[in-house]
Order: structure tokens, then sequence, then C-alpha cells
């Protein structure tokens, strides 16, 4: 990392993300999510409420083995409760154990929340907050508080919601984080409301953290941080509560390109990735009208306008697509398309240049993407894909047929599920059959027995990750459906997609590219 | 109406709208729309563009007939072209052609603009402008001047942007409207520049009209308004060409219910059944996540929050749900507790108090969640439970067996799959046989067809979306299957949920429960 931006990022996707409706993650998804933002550059990532289910809690046991380069990992919860010691309170002790390097929790600052939603005292709610900094404090963490509804708390009794952030500060508290928490404040009221918390606090690190109920997410945490903020919250995608969070994927690009914090992440080209990574792990389609990501952000319809760009893009674009890994979209031919297959075959170790080649490469995968295969989660499936054009790529057997069967008796009775599969490798006929758990799972298990013999590393290789989308959802069960797969062999994971009208054509597809891509890997490593 | 209001609303969904991706309306489409935005009470309704393409005139015809109680319907257009007296312009003629009683067009405000992509001199643009702007104006038209790319211009060359806005005033405009067309602007930019426009032109009525790009689309409209602007353009739902335009179902709400316009419209209670009426038509999907009209907008899932919502409403919620014809949404997860359950049961109809019933459904919810079911988005599959805990479901036939087989001959060869469903119905063995896509939508088909003749209602379900999420995936094919459906006869939608190992089990459990429920609820409405 290069020397410390002036704003810090604060991932909590995997904390208030999930208290959106649709959002659930387990521990394993938490974990890869966690990685990617780490490489992107959050500065921390709060990974979940420890107290508040096992899933969470699991994720921290996983999080301590784990290096991450830029990000520090918070655990979240709230302060102690009301008349209870610190130290004898179970969340607050959970939320030590978790044993992360930075710990954020929340107080209340709105006395209506005091007196009706807590019932406690005013007073009591102070020392609640100051004795869960120090206790945090001197357990060696980094404490970041998050004062909940500051602003209506603010706008309500402004010198109640300051004496609680006080106590924070007295406590010992590294970050003073102003949350918007019911989204409905104005720009100017966040701006304003932020400078006069600067003014009384004049050493203080403040942050902020807003939701979007107003559709102001993203620019009241844009006014906070022109009146001083040093730390923005939020999440990928907005996902959260009601109308989700601040969408860290708006803030970053506007704070980057528009602000004057060209350096708050190492490479803001990875953004539209990592922002459809992330929707593909929660199983969430991605909003193509999502500014900056959007698969329609840089598209461009109208006659005049398409027009315009051609001659000049920024004509009727305010950034360059290609700073955010984003694309431009018109109905002609399209460079910007191309510079991400180089780039990509690149990054794979590929010698592949512009030209002949690099375009028939494009066109495929443009009439690929239009049949509804996406590559973001399937690395594998497209260095098949290049393989195959380079003519790098041997199939390692030869599909002859493949059947299954499904058989359910009465209401909840013997049910059985088989598969067969017959292929042709190395000149000789194979032909198995398995039962498994469902069609797929039954393809799956027959597949391998027949590679077997031939290939018994692939013992090793196992599924970590199986989603299905269906992809004209007008059409139900009659649409396409697309199938991405993650597999692993202990060391290293893989993608692969398959798009068919039939859900076990398309998992067979992405079934036999893992595995056509583990063996076809094992023989002829990457670039050789 | 009532005595007119500070801020005009400028409704352009039928025109900017349009220019989105996969936003298509016919000439009728956009009458039924018309008319409802006019219902609501906005008071300018752009239709078209009557240069560009047959179906805008055909509206602008069907419009001349047609009585409207608040609203002024507006014709768009651009100035005359380059070198061309304005009397001989086609395209100025056609804007009178369309008997509007308001005339917009827009001219540009950035040299840039004018220099590289219309390739004129900068003196020829304004007598464009002002030309234009005269013809309408005799011709006895209300003209509204869209200055395009009017932030950005102003940004380059400050003095030459205004210089355009003189020569619109030279011809006689009556509202001057700053066009923030590439959506990168920040709050803090449009605002400011809103005041040095009305600076230099104090007694001229300036409008906003501004993009999503940045994600604050909103914000600089607010801005703006807050500077002076007394009109302000958008879209219903926010479409319109890249990320959309400002988005109107936002703003109305954000003007009348935080920043004082309080009559703006007349009820502002009609907002989300005109915004959902609106993506009915435009046949799109109601993105939930919407600000202020979104299915989550006042939705609660975290346990710490339901119980404060149930305590005190605005403990979570910035507005009252219904101050804009939506509603309080509590969602059933395994974060939730007795009251999402008690909440739920009530907004369902159903008598349930807490005690040994209400325990007992929640043990159920609980281990049936442990299990793998989520009920967030499957409302139906609950009601159903509830009913079965209630003594109130009688299953609509019996199964006695399905099965399903699906053949793949060769790499790329003939595929086919077909499902049996055997069912017992009022003491009849129904057996029948149909051919589908894929496992679930053959037995779609064939559980359908054993349904028919008892049910020929059933003809008026249909799937309108199917999504498939693999639980544990470490366990990858293996793992358990959860689907989710949901179904519509065309005027409602109802979700429901099926967890097994096998994936076909589950979607068949969802279907059947689709279908179960559908035919329930014709039975006996809810609560009976």
């Amino acid at each position: 990392m290069s020397k410390s931006p002036a704003v810090s990022l604060y991932d909590t996707t995997l904390r208030d993300g999930t208290q959106g409706e649709g959002v659930n993650f387990s521990a394993h998804d938490k974990l890869r999510i966690a990685h990617e933002l780490d490489a992107f550059g959050m500065h921390y990532i709060e990974g979940g409420w420890p107290g508040s289910n096992p899933k969470d809690m699991e994720f921290f046991e996983l999080a301590k083995t784990q290096k991450f380069k830029n990000a520090k990992i918070a655990a979240f919860g709230s302060t102690r409760r009301a008349n209870l010691a610190v130290e004898d309170d179970p969340q607050v002790k959970m939320l030590i154990d978790a044993g992360t390097p930075v710990v954020t929790f929340y107080g209340k600052s709105w006395l209506l929340h005091v007196t009706e939603v807590l019932r406690t005292t005013p007073e009591e709610n102070r020392a609640m907050i100051r004795d869960t900094v120090r206790f945090c404090k001197e357990a060696g963490r980094e404490v970041i508080y998050d004062a909940e509804h500051f602003f209506d708390g603010f706008k309500d009794e402004p010198e109640y919601a300051l004496s609680t952030l006080a106590a924070a500060l007295e406590g010992g508290a590294d970050f003073l984080v102003l949350c918007e928490t019911n989204g409905g404040s104005l720009p100017h009221e966040v701006e304003e409301i932020t400078r006069k918390v600067q003014a009384r606090f004049p050493g203080a690190k403040i942050g902020i953290h807003s939701h979007d109920d107003g559709g102001l997410g993203v620019a009241n945490a844009l006014a906070s941080i022109r009146a001083g903020a040093v730390q923005v919250q939020g999440t990928m995608n907005g996902y959260g509560e009601r109308t989700g969070n601040c969408n860290l994927t708006t803030v970053v690009p506007n704070l980057a390109l528009k602000m004057g914090y060209e350096g708050i992440v190492p490479d803001l080209t990875k953004l539209t990735a990592l922002s459809k990574f992330v929707d593909d792990v929660a199983n969430l389609p991605h909003f193509n009208r999502a500014p900056f990501v959007g698969s329609t952000a840089f598209s461009h319809k109208g006659g005049t306008h398409v027009n315009a760009v051609q001659k000049l893009a920024r004509s009727y674009e305010h950034i360059q697509p290609t700073a955010v890994g984003n694309r431009q979209v018109v109905l002609v031919s399209d460079m910007s398309g191309q510079d991400n297959i180089l780039r990509k075959a690149q990054e794979m170790g590929f010698d592949l240049k512009r030209g002949e080649e690099s375009r028939r490469i494009l066109d495929q995968i443009k009439q690929r993407e239009n049949d509804g295969y996406e590559y973001e989660a399937a690395d594998a499936s497209f260095e098949l894909l290049l393989r195959r054009e380079l003519g790098l790529y041997q199939p390692s057997f030869k599909l002859l047929e493949y059947h299954t069967t499904h058989r359910q008796h009465g209401e909840r009775g013997l049910d059985t599920c088989e598969a067969t599969v017959k292929i042709e490798l190395n000149n000789e006929r194979i032909y198995t059959v398995e039962e498994g758990d469902g069609p797929v799972n039954a393809l799956d298990q027959a597949l391998r027995k027949a590679l077997a013999t031939a290939h018994p590393e692939l013992a090793k290789v196992s599924l970590c990750d199986f989603k299905v989308r269906i992809l004209d959802s007008k059409s139900g069960t009659a649409a396409k459906t697309r199938v991405l797969i993650e597999s692993t062999d202990g060391v290293d994971s893989w993608g692969t997609v398959g798009v068919d009208f039939n859900i076990i054509d398309a998992s067979w597809e992405a079934l036999r590219e893992s595995l056509e891509f583990y063996l076809l890997r094992k023989k002829q490593p990457r670039g050789a």
C-alpha cells in the first residue's frame, strides 16, 4: 500500500448488507468476498455480528487464519446492555472473542430511542457507550464508534447527541461515525451537521454511514466528506436494509475521479468486475442502470448520442468507462471491448495481440454473452474459450450420450435419481451409471467414474459452489438457465459456466468444463 | 388544481425515458401513461419528439383529442439546423405541427459541442437558439428552452454558456432549463452554478434537468431547486439513457415531505401505484429497493429493527410509508423473532395471538429455516404454513408419483426431457405426461395438465421468476437446493419456496405450493 489516503473506505457488505432482502452469505461466501474487497483496496471490512448468529462467528474463526493485504477486519456489535457491567455482557464478550483487530459498535444518539426503545436513562446510555469503548480499547482493539441515528438525534436534541459522542471520546474511540440510519436527511443538512460536530470535536476523526431511503445515500456521504469526514461506510452494490446502504461502487469512483482522492484505491479499473463478482456470489442480478458499473452505464441508444460519441466520447460520457473497468456500448464495433479481452488474455499469460485473432475472440464472446454466458465469475470457461480459439485445446474425451432419470413415489416416499454417461476416451468406450441426490449430482458422479481410470488425479477436485440463475425470468421454467460452478483441488479454485434452456444440459456444460480445465492445466500450464 | 405551486414538475418519461435500454411504448401506451401522470398532478408531460419517429407523431395526434386536467402536453425537438432559415427547417415545422400548447427544444451550451459535434460557429449556434425560440413564440407556444450540457459548458467557458441563455431569453423563452446532460456533476457544483445563472438573469424562470450517471441525479435536482430553480424535469422510475434520468418518484416525495412543497401534487399517496403502473406498461420489473416506492423501501429484517418499529415506527422509518401509498413490511427470516411472525400473520388477516399456537409456528419456522427454507420472498409458502398450523389447509390433490427423464445424444445432439405426473383428485386417478425444456418445465406442464379439468382457472397463472440457490455450497452438486418461484395471475403475484437435496423435488414443492396457494385463496380468501 502506498501512502495512507485521507479518506478510508469501510465496507459493511458482509454485515449491514446482509440485512437487505434476499442477501444471504455462507461463511465461505463471506471469505471469498472479503479477499476480493481486500485486493481492491478496502481499508476496513466489517465481517458480521458475532453475537447475532453462528454463521458470523464461523466467518471470524476462518478469518483468523487468513492474511489480508490492505484491509483490517472488523467485528460489529452494540454497546453493553443497560444496568450490566460491561465485562459481564455476553454480547460484548463475543465481540472481543471474534479476535479482530478492529471492533465497531453502535450506540444511541437519539433521546427518543434511549427512552422509547432502550427504555433507559440519558445518563446510563452515555455510560454504556463510554464503558464499551473503554473495554474494547483495553482489550487492544481499534474502536470505531457508530453513532446510530446521529442526524435525527441531532435535529431533535443537538446537545444530547453531541454528549454521546463526547462519551465515546472519553472512552478512547478512534473514529466517531455519524450514522444517517433512517436515510431521510438531505445533503445540506448532513453537511451542516458534520461541520458542527467537527467544530465541537476538532481533533476527532469523523466518519459517515448513510442509507438510501431518500435516494440520497451517496450524496449524503459526499456532503459529509466535503465537511471533513475521513471515513465512509457503505456496501457493495448498495445492499442493505430497506432501500439499502450508501453504495460504495458509486461513492468510490466519485471520490477518486471527481473529488480529488485519486489514490483512494490502488486500481479503480477493478471496480466493475468486483461489483459483478459480489452480485454473483449473492446470486442477485446485476442492476443494469447502476452508476459507473452497470451494463448500460455507458451505453448509447439515442441516434444523436451515438453519432456524437463516435466523434467525441466525452460528448455524452462523464468519465472514461475504462477508468472503472466498464465499457462503452454502442451498436457499432467496440474498441474498448477488445482492450478488455486483450488485457484479460495477457493476465492469463497468453500472448494475444490486437488483430484478426483478438477480433474473432471478441466476436465469439459477444455472441456467447448474447446467448447468456457470463465470464465475470467463470475464468476457467473464459480460458477454455481462449484456448479453443488459439488452438491450445483438445477435449479430454468424446461424449456419446448421457441421460438421467428421477422418480418420486407418493407424497414423501422413495426417491431415486440416476445418471448414465457414455464417453469415448483413448479409443475406448466407457459406460457408467451412478445414483445421486439429484440429476446433476448423479451426472457428476457418473462422469468422474468414467474418467477415474485414465485420470485418478480428479479425485482431488471437488465442487465448492454451484449457482443457478434463470435468465429471462418472464418465461418462468421455460427460460434459459445459467449455471455457475466453482471448483477446487484444495489449493486453487476456478469457475466455469454453462447455459441452456435445460438446467441439466447447462449444468453438464459447466461440470465438464470444470474437469476439462483441471486436466488441461495439469498437462499444459497457463500460457504454455 | 389549487394555487400554482412554486416548483413545477416536468415529466419526460415518454421522451427521454424511452432512450433507456428496454423502454419502448406504443402511442396507446403513451396515452395511458399521460392520463395517469395528469391525474397524479404533473404540470408538464413531454410526449415525444415528433421529428424522430412516426409513433411519436401518432401520440400527438391522439393527444389533441384528449382532455387533461392538470398537465400541459409538450412536444420536444431541437433548434433549427445551422445555416437554414428557421421557417424552412422541417424538424421545427413538425414541432409546431404537433399542436401542443408547449414546445420544448434543446440547444448547445458547450463550445466543445458547438465546434466538434455541430461543427458550426459560436455565433450561429446562438442565432439557432434565438430564432427557434422566437419562431415558436410567434406560433403561440409556451417555450421551454433546454440548455443541453449547461453545467459542462459552464465549467469550460462560463461566458459562452451564459450567452446561449441570453439568446434564448432574447427570443422570448418562458423557461431556461439547465441540463446536467452527462450526469457527472456534483450537487455543490450544480447549486453554485444555478445561483450564478440566477444572479445573471434575475427575472428568468430556471429549470433543472439532471441524469444519474454519478448516482446524484436526485441530489443535483434538489440542489438546483435550493438555489432557485422553479422547474424540475425527470422521468418515472428514473428511466432514461445510460443510468437514467432524475427519478421523479424520488424527487417528488423529497420536495413534498422534506423541502416544504406540500402542495406540489394533490395526492402523494398515489405515488407508489403510479410508479408500478408505469413499470407494468413498460413491462419492466419494479425495482425492490427504489426509495419511497420500492417493495422493500419500508421492510425490516433485522430482529432489533423489527422489535423497535413495533414499539415506534419512526424509530427506523424516515417517513410514514402510507404518505406515498407504500406500506411497512416485516420480513420473516432467520434474524426474526416472535414479533415478526405475529406481525406478518396479522398483516395476512389471521387472528394469531402470542401464546401456545404462535410459539409452535415460530418453532416450525425456525426448524424449516434451519433446513434451508427462506420466507422473505415466499409469502405464499409462509401463508400455507400458517394455514396448515391453524387447520385452514386442505391439499387440492394427492400425489401418487412423478418421474422425469432426460436424454442427451452425442456432443450437441438430440435432447429430450419428459415428466410423468400421477395424482388423485376428487377420487379420480389422473395420469399425465408432458415434454418440456427441462425437467422442471416438463413437471410444471404435466401438473397443470393433470389439474386443468378440475381447475381451468389455473390457465391464468404463470411463473414470472424462478431462482435456484445451492445452500451448502461446500458440498457442491450434492448440497441442498432452494428454489424460489414467483407466480402471477396478471393481477397479483406471490412467492413460494421449496428445499431438497434434489433440485427436481425442491422445484416440485415450490411449483405445487404456487398452484395450491392460488386455488386455496380463490376458495378461501385471506383471514376467512
